[in-house]
């Protein structure tokens, strides 16, 4: 068992200020849709940024079994809320990953590695919405 | 329908940087019990740290609607993991709120805010494994 801890402060209006042990603090509000504001991150950010950088480690973690050496990885995602008669809820989680590899046969193994990331990453699993992952592979 | 977008940017071993547009950027590590470092935020504590700060803003929405005025909110959260068959899945995060007020009528309001306020969280209702939620109130 494994367990991750952190702790929030409310700091007044819609900002908290939530803190893991030894990393830095940060502070989040409301989506500035929400009555908040777009220069601190917030929790729907948060849970988008969870799932995007749980596939890069758990890639990572996959390739370095496969002894599939990586070159490059990038990604963006872009997570979708909307209204449904129980309250705000999210339909969907879309990443778009770019990898680098350095051989053909790289590539080949590259094309079916964020399958198998996405099969094993935790948080990506933790979602009860659809996450879809596309991946592009850049060889040489 | 309202979108979220995060970018992130492998730099080598087991660390990344996520970006969301306006917000600082932000340094993610595996957990050091999967080989990352212990000072910087990793997407375990990350999706943690979204539910937990999902439901204090849901709960100030729902404060602010039911004309209960909030003296103080504070909440230490815990995610569990655990290997399973299937791969590390989360089993359960608990969240623990003490709540201050300043009359014993908003005391006995804000008993129920939290009750309301995990049922409109979207990101507790984003997440598979249970969220349990327990409230402490300080009243005048």
């Amino acid at each position: 068992m494994f367990t991750y801890q952190t702790s929030l402060q409310w700091n007044g209006g819609s900002q908290g200020t939530v803190a893991a042990a030894g990393r830095p603090d940060l502070t989040i509000t409301s989506p500035s849709e929400f009555g908040g504001r777009d220069d601190a991150w917030n929790p729907e950010l948060m849970l988008v940024a969870a799932v995007e950088s749980c596939l890069l480690l758990t890639a990572l973690s996959v390739a370095a079994r496969q002894k599939l050496t990586l070159a490059g990885y990038a990604s963006q995602a872009t997570g979708h809320m909307e209204k449904t008669p129980e309250g705000l809820r999210f339909t969907g989680i879309e990443v778009a990953v770019q990898l680098k590899v350095n051989s053909p046969a790289d590539a080949e193994k590259a094309q079916k590695l964020m399958a198998i990331a996405e099969k094993y990453c935790p948080v990506s699993n933790a979602v009860k919405c659809p996450v879809r992952v596309t991946c592009e592979v850049e060889g040489k």
